[in-house]
C-alpha cells in the first residue's frame, strides 16, 4: 500500500515559490529558498510535493551519510576506508530525501554528536550523524526559521555554504560532506532574520493567501478530494507531474553546456554596484539563477527575461537600509 | 466498583463549548478546540464526560501507540514488523483516552525520549512513547494552554497539524501517528496566545460565568447530588447520554456522504477575502465545520445555519487588528 | 518521653483563622485556607496545634500513600495489586499528619519522583512517593505560598483541586490520591498571588497582631510556661482541647445529613452574580461553608449567621478590581 | 603546639556587639545576632574569640549530629536507634563550633545531601549531614549573610526558628536538631535585607570603626604585638577572659530562676503596640534579652535598665517606614 | 584525487588583507590579523588558498601537539618523556594547518579538555587536546569573533599573546605550546569588540566589495571557471603561486638579519605617544611589521614606506575615542 | 636548556608596580596588590621575573599542599598524619611558584574539589587541591580580577584575607593553608571593582605606558635583544638582579626587629580618621608597608617617607565618595 502526498502539479498558485525550489533543484549550488509568508499557506507541502517528483539518487548502499559513489572526493572516512579496504563501494537508489528540522531538535541532533550507545556499552568514541547528514544530497526544510536561537542558524547557514559539516565537540572530531538545497521559512510578523543571515539564503520569496475566491474554491476542493480519495486524485496530476518532472532532468543535464556570458555578467555587475550590494555571493547567485532559468526553459542562452527573473528572486533581501516591500515593489517588477 | 463522571448531559449550560467539541468528535480533522475562559467554569468535566459516552475504539493488542489495525498504512514500526513477522494484528477495543498535558510535564514526556532503563540496562537505544502517543485516537487536554513555554506550544501544534510525531533527540530516530483532538483552554486574563498559534487551532470558543441564578441553583444542586450519590445520579442521566452517544454514531457515518457543494465553499471563500484571512486552512476548516453540524443535525446538505455555525466557531480568533470581542459581537451573531 | 505542641485551646485571639481551619477539617472539600498576615505571628503553631487533637485516620499498613482501606475506589497501584492477590489489607491508625512544603523542596520532592535507588542498583523504574503523597488525608502546610515559583503552585493547586496527583516525568507515569486540607500563609508586603491562585484556596483570612496590651502580656506569659514546663501546659489545656475535638467530630458525623435547601443556594447565586464572582466553584465553596458552620454549631439546618460567617470567609479573596480590605470590611462585616 | 586566637577580652571597643553576642551566649532562644557594618571591623574575630573562651557540651560520642546525651527528645535517628539497642549513650567533651557558612557553600551543603559515596558504592540512600548539624549547640556565622540568595537566607531562617532541619531532597527525607546562635554580618552599602528577614534576628547591632586615634593606635599594637607573639599576648589577657567566662556561666545557671513579672511584660506590650510591631515574636525576645541581661549582671530581677538595653537591641530592625538610624538615635538612647 | 583550494593569486583584489596575512607568515610574533567587513567576501577562502602554497613543516610523527624536533625547549610532557627514554624524536613534515574554530564549539573544545574515553573505560587522568593544539605552527580561523562569548575570546588571545596554552579544568592540569597565526573575521555591523581585545590584534584590515563591475566580472568569470574545471584553473596560477611561494620563503630567511635601527624606533615612540597609544605591544608590533615588509621586499634596511603600512596596519584600530573610520582615512593614506 | 624569563631588571619604567611587588614580597601579611592599567603595560611580565630572582624555599617533598616543614602548625591533614606517623617529614627546596588563576577556571579549580577519579575508580573522597593550595608560600596573580565573577573574587580575598581555605563542597570538608602575595590586575575602562573588594587589597598601583620616547625605544630594543638572544640579553642583567635578590633578602631578616613606634601609628590613625577610613585592616596594612620599606632601605627606623610611600600605596583606593584620581593625585604626591 502506498501512502499518497499532495500532487505537486495540484497546487494551485504559488507560482514564484514554486520556481525558486525548482531552479534550486536544477543547480544546488544557488544556495536555498527562504519563504516568507504567513502559516497556513501550504509551503511544507509544496517542498515535499516537489521532492516526490525528483529523480532518485545513487547512494552507497548503508553509508549513513548518502555518500556519492561517483564523487569518490567527498566520500566519509567509513566510506574512503571500505573504498581502499574492498576496492569498490556498492550501490543502490533512493529518492531524494526531505529532511525536517523540528523545532524541539538540539544542536547535537542537527551537526551530530558522539554516539552514546557506543560509548556507553563499549567504550568508543564513535560520531552519530545528524539531520545534517540525513539531509546531504536532499532538501533540509526548516519551518520557522526566524524562531531558532541564533547560533544554530549560524551552524545551518555555515554549512550549507561550505557544503561540509564540521563537528568539534564533546572530544568528538569528524568531517562529512552536507549539501543540500536549504529551504527555509519564515513569518515576517514573528520577528525579522538579521540582514547578514538574509543574504545567506540563495533566493528568496513571499507568499501571500490568494486574493481570487475561484482560486481558493479550487484548493477546497482539490484539498477534500485529496482526502477523500487520495489514490484517484493523485492519479489525476500524474501525466503532468511526469511532465514537469523531465523537463526538470532536461535541464540539469543542460546546465552544464549553458555559458554565462560575459555582457551578462557585467550587466549583473553594475546592478549589483548600483544597489550597493557587497560580494561576490550575491553576483554569482544571480548568474546562476539566470542560467538555471535558462536551463528550465530549455534554452542554451542566457536572457533579458532570466536575468530579470533572477534579479526578482535574489536580489530583495539583499539590500539594505530600506524598507523591504517598497524596493521588492518598484524595482523588480516581472 | 466504579467510578462515575460526571455526566454530559447534567452540565448546565456551557452550550457552545459542547457543540465545538461534539463537532471535532464527529470530524477530527477539523483541528481542535481552543477555550476561552476563566478557571472554574468546569471546562475539564466538560471534555471527560463527553469523552465518557463516546463509543470504543479498536486497537492493536499491546501496541504502545494504539494503532488501529484497520490502518496498516500508519502502523508503528513495532507493528509494522509484528504484521510482516506474523501476518496479522491482534485487536482489542478500548476508551478512547483523555490524556492530560500537567503544566510540570518535560518535552521528553509529551514526545517521548530515549527509554533510560533499557540504556542503563541493557545497552539499548529505545524509544519510549511519550503523551502524544497516548493521545493518539483520542483527546489531548491542555490546561491553560497559554502558560506552556512556547516551544512546548509549537512542538504540540505541528503534531496535531500533521498527524505525525517526529523525534530527534539524544540520538533517538523515531516517527509515528499522533491524531488526536487537541482541547486547549486558556484563562485570557493571564495573557493571549501568539497569533499564530491562536489560528492553529481548528474551533475557538468562550465560555462565562452563568448569569442567572436559578440555573446556578441547579448546577450547585447536581453537584452535590453527584458527590452525594454519584451512582444514582448517573442513572438519571444515563438515557440522556446514550441518545447522544448514538447521535454523534449516526453523525460520525453520515459524514463522507455530505458533499461540500460549490456554491457554500464559494461562500467561505469571499467571506474569508473580505475579513482578511489568508491561508487555505480557515477555508477548510470552515467547511469541515459546516458539514459536521449538518452531521450532527442528520441532515445530508450543508445549509446556511450550519454556515453561521460554523462562522461563529472558527472565524473570530483567526482575525487581526480588531479587537477580539467586538468582532466576534458584532459577526457572528447566533 | 513524649514531645509537647502548644495546645490550641491556649491560642489567644485569631478566632477567624481558628474557625476557617475547622470547617476546613470538618469538611476538606471546601478547598483550603489562605492565611494572610506577616512573620511571628504564630500560623504553624496553630495549624500543628489543631492537627494534634483531631481524631486519628485508619490507613493501609505500610503504604506509602496512606491508603484509606474503606475506599477501594482510591486504592494506589500497590494496594488494589495486594488487594487482590490477598484479598484484605491490613489495617492500622495513626494520627493525621501536618505535612510541610518547605521553600527548598523541589518539584521532583513534591509530586515524586524516580526512585533514583531502584534504578541505579536494580535496573528497575519505580515511583518514589513526594509530599504530595505524604500529605494524603492530612494537611499540606505551604508557609509563604506567594514565594514559591509559579509552576509549583499551579501544581499544587491543580492536585488540590482534583485530589489526584497524575505525575509524568523522567519516563515514569504514576497516579495517587492526594486529598488534604491545603493551608498557604503569605504576607502580602511580600508580594500577591495571581488573582486565579487566590480564588483556588477556598477560604482566605487575614491575621494581625494583637492590639491589646493584656492579650500580649497573656501571649507572652503562656508561651514562657509554656517553655519553662510543657507537660504541666498542656495538662491545664487538656479538657478544653478534648471537647473542642469531641465538637468537632460530632459535626463530621453530621454533616452528611444537612440539607442545602434551594432557598439558602438561591440566595448564594443572587450574591455571586451580583459580585460579578464566576465559576460554580466559588458558589460551592460557599454552600459547603455554611453547612460545615451549621454542623459545627450542631444545627440540622442553615440559617442566616452561617452564610454570613461563609460569605466572610470564602468570598472577599474572589472579588476582583475593588481593593481587598475596603470590599472586606464594608461588606462581610460579622 | 597550640594555635592562638586573638583573646576576647583584647578586643578594643564594639561593645554592643560583643553584648548581644554574651546575650545570645546565655539565652539562645532570643535567636542570634545581625550584625551590620563594613568590611574590616573585624566582626568574625570577635565571633571566634567569644567561641574560644566558652564552657565546653557534653555531646554523643561518634555523632555528627553533636546530639545531647541528656535531651533524649531531640536524638538524631542513628542516635535513638543505638540508645535502643545498647540501652546508653557513650559521652565526651568538646568546644563549641563556630561553623562557618563560606559564600561558595551549595544548599546541599548547608541542609546536608544524600550520600554521595555511599549511593554509588553500595548502593544505599544515606543522608550526609550539612553545616547546619554541624552548628548545632553551637554559633553558626553567616558573613555577608545579605548577599546569600533569598531562598539559603529563608531556609537558615527558618531552621533557625524552629531548632529542626527538615530536609526532603533528592529522595532523601531526615530530620535532626538545629539549635545554634546564628550570628550573620551585613555591610549596608551592599544592600538591605528584606524586612521579614530582618525581624527573623533577635537582635541587631551597627558596629562603626573607632574614632578616636588612641583606641586606634591600641588596636594596632595590640594586633602586632598578637601576630609577634601569639602565646605571650593570650597570657596577658587570659585572667580576664577567665572572669569573663565564669561570669557567663553564672548567668546561665542563674537564668532560669529569673521571673518575667507581668509589670515588665505589659510594658513591653505597650510599648510594642505603640511602636506598631506585630506578632509575639518581637515581645518575647524583648524579655528574655532582658532577663539574660539580669542574669549576666548577677540579678535575679529584670530592671529599668534591663529593658532599655534590650529594647535598644531587639527593637530597631523590626519597625517599619521609618529611617532605620533616626529612630534608633532618638529612641533607644542608652 | 586531489581536492583544488581557489588558487591565492587568482583572487581578485583585497590587497591589504592579502599583505597583512602575509607579513603574519613572515613573523608570527606580529600578533594575528582581524580582517573587518561583510559577510560574503571572501574572507576564509583568502586565508585557505594562502595556506595552501606555504612550505610544509617539519613536527615529531604521532605528536597531538605538533611538536617542532627542533624546539626541544618547548616539547610536550609525552614528546619530552619520549626523548628523554629513547633520546632521539621521529619526524615527519606536513603542511601548515588552518584550524576553524566554529561557532558551536565549547571551551573544551578550544583549550582541551579530559580525555572521557580514557576516563571511563581505564580510570584514567589525561589530557585531550583542543583546537589550540591543533593550531600550534599554523593558523587559527575565528570567523566573526565579536560574535564569541567574551570569556572564549579571552582565553583565544590569552594564549595567542602567550603561545601557551595553560589548561586548569576537571581536575587536569596541563601546559603545552600553542603558537599560531590568529585570523579574526567580523563584521562591524554586528558589534564591534570591546577596544581592550581589538588591541590584541597585531594588525587589523577592513574589506569592502569591489567596486569596479570589471573587477566583479572577473571574480564571477574566475569562481564559474573554477567551479567548472578546478584542476585546469588551478594550473593555470601554479608559476604565480610557486614565486609568491618562493618570496615568502626568502623573506623569512631574511627577517632575523634585518636590523631595527634606533632611529626608526624614536620615530615609532614619538607618533604613538603622540596619538596617545600606550603599551609597548603596540610599538613592537609597529617595529615587527615594518621589519616583515622590508623582508618582503627583499630589503636588508626598513625604509619610510615599510613604516607608512606598517602604521597603516597596526595603528588604526588602537586609537580611542575617534571615529575609526575617520582617523584611518586621514592619517594613513598609503 | 634553559627557557630565560625577561630579567626583573631590565624593565623599564614602572617603578612604583614594582615597589608595591617587592614591598609584599618583604612583607606577604601586607595583602597584595592591585594593579590598575591598560592592557599592553606588561604587568604579567613584571610579577614572573620578580619571582624568577626570590630566593627558593624549603617545603615537605611530595606535598601538594607546600606544607613547610618548620611550621608544623599549618601543615595539611596528610603532612600531619605523615608527621605523626613517621616521626619526621622530608625536605625540598624550589623556587616559588606563580600560579596564575586563567578567565576560565572555574570555583571547582580554585578552591579544589573531590578528586573524580578517586571517587569513581575506587569510591573514594578525596580532596583534590585547586589553585589556592598551588599559590601556598607564592604569588597568586589575578590577570583582569574585576572580570571574575563576584563569588570567585570573594573566595579569593576571603582565602587570601584569613590564609586558610575551608572548602564544603559535594559533600567534602577540607581545609588547608593558603598564604599568598595576591596580585590582582584590572583596566578601569572595563569596569571597576565594588569599593568593599578594593578595600581587600593592601596596596594598588596605577600603571600607565611610558610618555618618554627614548624610554619607548629603550623597551623595544630591549625587548628586541632579548627575543634574538634570551640568554646573552639575560646575562647583562645578571649582577644587577642577584644584587636586588639579595637586598630583598637583607629586608626580609631585616623585619622583623623593626619596631612599629607608638608615634608613627598616631600619625597613621589621626590620617585614617581624617580621612574617613575605617576599619583596622587600613592602618596595619599602612603600618607594615611603611616598615617593609624601611627594611627594604636597610634601616631600622621608620621614617616619614616610610610613611609617605605606605600612604601613597595603601590609602588612594580606601577613600570613598571622591574622585579616585582626583585625591590621589592631590593628597599624596611623592
Amino acid at each position: 500500500m502506498k501512502r499518497y502526498l499532495y500532487p505537486f502539479s495540484a497546487i494551485v498558485g504559488q507560482e514564484e515559490m514554486k520556481l525558486a525550489l525548482i531552479l534550486n533543484v536544477i543547480d544546488p549550488s544557488i544556495g536555498g529558498v527562504l519563504i516568507r509568508g504567513e502559516k497556513g499557506t501550504g509551503k511544507s507541502t509544496v517542498v515535499r510535493s516537489l521532492a516526490d517528483i525528483l529523480p532518485e539518487i545513487e547512494v552507497v548502499e548503508g553509508c549513513a551519510f548518502s555518500c556519492d559513489p561517483e564523487d569518490t572526493e567527498s566520500l566519509c572516512p567509513h566510506c574512503r576506508e571500505r573504498l581502499e579496504r574492498e576496492g569498490r563501494l556498492p550501490r543502490t537508489k533512493r529518492k531524494i530525501r526531505v529532511v525536517e528540522l523540528p523545532l524541539s531538535a538540539t544542536e547535537d541532533r542537527l551537526v551530530g554528536s558522539l554516539d552514546l550507545e557506543a560509548a556507553l556499552t563499549r567504550g568508543e568514541k564513535r560520531f552519530e550523524p545528524g539531520l545534517l547528514a540525513a539531509a546531504h544530497r536532499g532538501i533540509l526544510y526548516v519551518d520557522e526559521v526566524n524562531l531558532l536561537p541564533d547560533h544554530l542558524v549560524d551552524t545551518l547557514l555555515d554549512v550549507a555554504a561550505m557544503g561540509v559539516n564540521y563537528v568539534e565537540r564533546e572530544g568528538v572530531s569528524f568531517t562529512h560532506a552536507a549539501r543540500f538545497v536549504l529551504v527555509g521559512t519564515m513569518n515576517p510578523e514573528e520577528g525579522e532574520l538579521r540582514p547578514q543571515l538574509l543574504d545567506r539564503f540563495g533566493l528568496c520569496v513571499t507568499v501571500e493567501g490568494l486574493k481570487d475566491p475561484k482560486e481558493r474554491v479550487l484548493v477546497m476542493e482539490r484539498r477534500a478530494a485529496f482526502e477523500a480519495d487520495p489514490e484517484g486524485f493523485s492519479k489525476r496530476f500524474e501525466a503532468e507531474n511526469q511532465a514537469l518532472a523531465a523537463r526538470i532532468k532536461r535541464a540539469q543535464d543542460l546546465l552544464p553546456e549553458i555559458e554565462l556570458p560575459h555582457e551578462i555578467l557585467y550587466q549583473i555587475a553594475k546592478k549589483t554596484i548600483t544597489l550597493g550590494v557587497d560580494g561576490h555571493r550575491a553576483d554569482l547567485t544571480l548568474a546562476k539563477t539566470a542560467r538555471a532559468h535558462a536551463a528550465f526553459q530549455g534554452r542554451r542562452e542566457i536572457n533579458e527575461e532570466d536575468l530579470k527573473i533572477a534579479e526578482r528572486l535574489a536580489l530583495p533581501h539583499r539590500l539594505r537600509r530600506k524598507p523591504f516591500e517598497e524596493i521588492s515593489a518598484q524595482a523588480f517588477k516581472m
